[in-house]
């Protein structure tokens, strides 16, 4: 089984080794994101089996085990297996419980690195994360549970005042509430933010803004997923 | 001028987008790092004008300006010019500069990301940098200057606290420096970290370690760089 990064959305952001692994591959099982939507410019899509795993008729919560079952039964009838996914398969891809399921059915995985969203969007809006002499470091973070919630992991705090640029990913929905930690977390209410909706496509989206008004001002310009919110001195560089 | 990241160094993780840049162009500026070394599996190098910058008579102070300058002349020639770079151009890249040395000058440029070290190195050696259920923010940092020292922008102490998953690139010389600033900073001695050496390339070693020994283990197995430090609980998920 090979587990392909498929990139930021632009077909042509897959690396050229996730190409040649799509066209060697029997069987597809990808979702929405990436370059799903263009498949054929990647490979001969009508001499392969594709499976859209998003449109399955499971619950959330089951579709995964459903996956990983998929991926193991036609890896154990000989078929030549790509699974594809946004972005980078390790960064928030649950890529790692793929590769790890499938070693607990005793079968071996690669793993093709993708170009992240979380660098690759502020790339493509002009948006260095790093930059000599302002910042060298980033956080990539995802802000799919606002800061509080019972299951989040993420230190908001600690991330506002650790100088790094941070890269916000599914943050959307909780945009007010991040701002609110960063800012209680001691970052100034003028730092720049940059929200990139559609990043790399050709409905990209750059919205520049501050800290101080991330909320109203996603909410007013009617940002929808996926974006990423850039925050940090590079923000304003552009 | 079209900006290329060629990658972590594998000539096949090039994004299919920058291999296209790379066939079109008249002229091609790389260095060492990223596909370089295996260019003519990308393109056909007879009919082009390769330049390795890393081998201009200059000192490293002047040599940007001096690659901004050949950028400049080429494009001003009407050549299509491409700039290849190792890992994403955006990511401690310099690549900002560049762009901004070219818009002084009234060239505009394309950025085409590419998959970085930070990320694709652990990758490939099987570690994800986030994991649903133990840590949802990966910080990536540049280890080039000590802590402490007097151009350093990074505090090493706050971002032992803020819990992310920490990537270190260019951090072989101040391995021991960096573990102790973690150290102080709160992180536990026992964290796991993977020091990952000639990332995705043929000679990839990865040596397992804890931050407490992470300074005499870098020293002990003579890791040279190009390497990359993970340190976090995702370094011990192997």
């Amino acid at each position: 089984m090979v587990l392909i990064g498929g990139g930021p959305g632009a077909w042509d952001l897959i690396t050229v080794r996730g190409m040649h692994a799509l066209q060697e591959a029997d069987v597809i099982l990808t979702d929405h994101l990436g370059p799903a939507p263009e498949l054929d410019k990647l490979c001969d899509v009508d001499a392969k089996e594709i499976i859209d795993v998003s449109k399955l008729p499971y619950k959330k919560s089951v579709s995964q085990d459903h996956i990983n079952e998929l991926l193991i039964e036609y890896a154990r009838a000989g078929k030549k297996v790509a699974r594809l996914k946004g972005g980078d398969p390790f960064v928030f891809g649950r890529g790692f419980e793929e590769v790890q399921a499938l070693a607990e059915a005793g079968i071996t995985s690669e793993v093709i690195p993708g170009v992240t969203s979380a660098v690759s969007v502020p790339a493509s809006a002009n948006i260095p994360v790093t930059q000599r002499g302002i910042v060298h470091a980033f956080t990539v973070v995802s802000g799919h549970l606002a800061p509080g919630h019972e299951k989040s992991l993420v230190d908001w705090e600690a991330l506002a005042k650790s100088g790094a640029t941070l890269s916000v990913i599914m943050g959307v929905r909780n945009a007010t509430a991040i701002a609110e930690a960063l800012l209680s977390g001691g970052l100034a209410s003028s730092t720049p933010v940059a929200i990139i909706e559609n990043g790399t496509m050709d409905e990209e989206r750059v919205v520049k803004t501050t800290l101080g008004h991330m909320g109203e001002k996603t909410a007013e310009a009617q940002i929808v997923p996926p974006a990423v919110f850039v925050i940090g001195e590079v923000a304003g560089l552009r």
